[in-house]
């Protein structure tokens, strides 16, 4: 993980959220090619659960609902962390993880091993961020940052079956922040105080509910798959009885093998019809599925797959992560899938002081940029410019050399193979939109 | 304004948030349309500020960032609005916006023209909303949802001017959510008090400040008309001395004629030194640009065009919003720009019960949806489908009929002109493409 998280940096990935200021713990914002790559993540997720189908729509509602949202959801009663102090070092952990912990005061002992260790009982507190919605503050009223999209979602179940006519079997995605105040073990982005969650909520017919949380598990392990995670590094890990949350009868994890080891990389649950339930009977709004024609009505149940868009990231990251020896030299790529890739295509002149050549080159960049993110870079040596290229898993690199000036043909490197070849300069921009469109073929172990 | 909330509606582009219980004041959710089109406008702004510039990064920077960033920006002091209480109707109102308001017993009046009113003094009250973070509210610390992008980029200028190699002029752009506990007016997604804003922050050498200010007013006017407003409605407005923010040398609103006035769109302002000498002078971090080479030193002036994105969203539906006679029927017709339109295209079989015309319709369909959000309708008489797509702004819709069976040609209609030509099915993807991306002529009045 420290390769990653130094890679991250180094090339402006992510960094460390107000950190002129001392930082925030587990806070991080992303640097331009970090938003490239999230971004290219969130837009395959919406493209796989909206644009390339018929039966889910897409929505987007607010981070603070009303407060009565969280009583129904059962979040201001229960979703809490259990937590002790330790009176001595004054540190908090979670008394449930205090096997992955370190003493304050001796770091390779765990809390509660030494002597020295004062351990209070544990507590529980409640993990939503509390705020006051109301322009003054003795007559404002609590609100809470929302803590997942997901029961957005189910509030306005009922306006999207109506105005998106639409009837179960359907579902409702969205994208967004959500904001969870806990005590995170520091894994990088694997776990935030702010992230941005994808979540779909699938609205079956009861009878059919099993079918479809079948349906949804295999469906989102070969999303991961299509945008290049390696099968080898992915498997499926149904829930216990006694980890199931309350309401849900069943629950698969889709982990991956992280560097701590295998996680959650997403969740897979058939929730039943417990949030439609819950928010009916608060509300007073009955929220169910009425059929004009025949009559028939039904709670829907709801098969959830919900997956964090900086979790999902950080995998294709650490994923596509390699290092190896070209030569004399060591070099450091990252194997994106190129769909996912921040920048599609470099376009380097190979002396950047030729004005020939920076010409040629600029009128290259031009002509590519109006159909993909591409990057012009004349810096220094070629090959620095490439390694460049290669940490931030550009597939490709154009370059503009000497015999370029003669014939017009420019070399095309390939990021994985490192096989180089010439084309014609009017064929690039073809080219590249072919490349960057047919099956990829992993090029990984 | 009335007309658009409906239509607004009744297509399922935004309804207020949490309704179900009731409704909280000044907060939305968006629909399935509603999300596309707030994404393609994202997209546009994205596209035109980024990907279309050598000179400009993006970051994504967290909303809960340190406290003492708000201290630095002068938000904790200053960020407030002067609120006054009537004693006998309980109504809150802005003391600066007195003229605008009812009063809660005589509506007809405003607030303080009748002999009953009882208008407390003006107090101040800050806008940001506040949080704790850290998980034991007792030992956790303050903190605010931040109620603009900007500072989010001011505190990361040094990281990214080094990770990103940039130097003066660059810019950096941000689209992210903000927050504002304010009392707002009502004019629908006008002002929320949450919403997504798209600021970028360009930094010049002071003395090129005044030059970059003009042409950041001028290319971001531009920007409006690109995707379609109306030149008409669409105004320059510089700030007046007295209107200016005391760390602004010269500001412009871009204006717009909304239904209720012409009001602020966009706000493009020199902010000077100001916000990188506050944060160099409280973290202690010098903000400055050294050239390794020269040695030269300066900190940088700040250009900064800002843009809410719901409002620019609500900008293009109002302008494009139309109502039309045609023949014996009316109709209403969103005309948006195609680049930001929800759904670019419809397939619509012409007799939804007839298999043949079904499936020649959906594997139309399904060629078509491969390069752009398209959709499928077989739902009800032709006409009725029609005025769906021309609600949401649909620009063409591909009719297949009778002689489609015979001929494999099919009808494409035109959104705004309602001319309606046959055309081959094997080339409607291609010609969807190119009219998706010829330059657009405006059918506005």
């Amino acid at each position: 993980m420290d390769k990653i998280v130094s890679l991250a940096r180094r090339r402006g990935f992510v960094f460390p959220s107000s950190e002129i200021y001392g930082g925030l713990g587990s806070a991080y914002d992303y640097g331009h090619y970090g938003v490239l790559l999230k971004e290219n993540v969130r837009a395959r997720w919406l493209e796989a659960m909206v644009r390339e189908r018929d039966d889910i729509v897409a929505l987007d509602s607010s981070i603070i609902l009303h407060p009565r949202v969280w009583e129904a959801s059962g979040h201001v009663e229960g979703f809490t962390d259990p937590l002790v102090d330790c009176r001595t070092c004054k540190q908090r952990y979670r008394a449930d993880q205090l096997d992955q912990a370190q003493c304050g005061k001796r770091p390779s002992k765990k809390p509660g091993e030494t002597s020295d260790c004062d351990l209070t009982e544990a507590r529980h507190f409640n993990l939503m961020f509390k705020t006051r919605v109301g322009a003054v503050e003795e007559t404002g009223s609590d609100a809470f940052l929302r803590p997942e999209t997901a029961q957005g979602i189910f509030i306005n179940f009922k306006n999207v079956a109506q105005l998106a006519r639409r009837k179960p079997p359907f579902g409702i995605a969205q994208v967004g922040k959500s904001f969870r105040n806990e005590i995170t073990p520091g894994n990088f982005i694997f776990r935030t105080l702010e992230f941005e969650q994808m979540e779909m909520e699938f609205f079956v017919p009861p009878d059919s509910a099993d079918e479809w949380y079948r349906y949804w598990v295999d469906e989102r392990y070969a999303w991961h798959l299509r945008y290049g995670v390696r099968e080898s590094h992915l498997r499926i890990r149904p829930h216990d009885a006694d980890e199931l949350s309350h309401y849900s009868s069943a629950t698969s994890d889709i982990e991956y093998l992280f560097p701590m080891g295998w996680s959650e990389l997403e969740g897979v649950a058939n929730r039943g019809d417990f949030d439609l339930r819950q928010h009916s009977e608060h509300s007073g709004t009955k929220l169910e599925w009425v059929d004009a024609g025949t009559g028939e009505r039904f709670v829907p149940h709801v098969i959830e797959p919900a997956l964090g868009l900086n979790r999902s990231m950080l995998t294709f990251v650490i994923d596509a992560y390699d290092e190896e020896t070209v030569g004399d030299n060591e070099r450091t790529v990252l194997r994106l899938h190129p769909a996912l890739a921040p920048v599609k295509a470099a376009v380097l002149p190979l002396i950047g002081k030729n004005a020939d050549m920076v010409s040629k080159a600029r009128s290259l960049f031009e002509e590519l940029r109006v159909d993909a993110q591409v990057e012009y870079d004349d810096s220094g040596a070629i090959g620095r410019r490439y390694r460049r290229q290669d940490e931030i898993g550009t597939p490709f690199a154009f370059t503009i050399d000497e015999q370029t000036l003669a014939d017009d043909t420019v070399t095309i490197r390939d990021r994985d193979s490192l096989a180089q070849e010439r084309i014609a300069l009017a064929q690039v921009r073809a080219h590249l939109t072919d490349a960057l469109h047919k099956p990829w073929s992993s090029p990984k172990a």
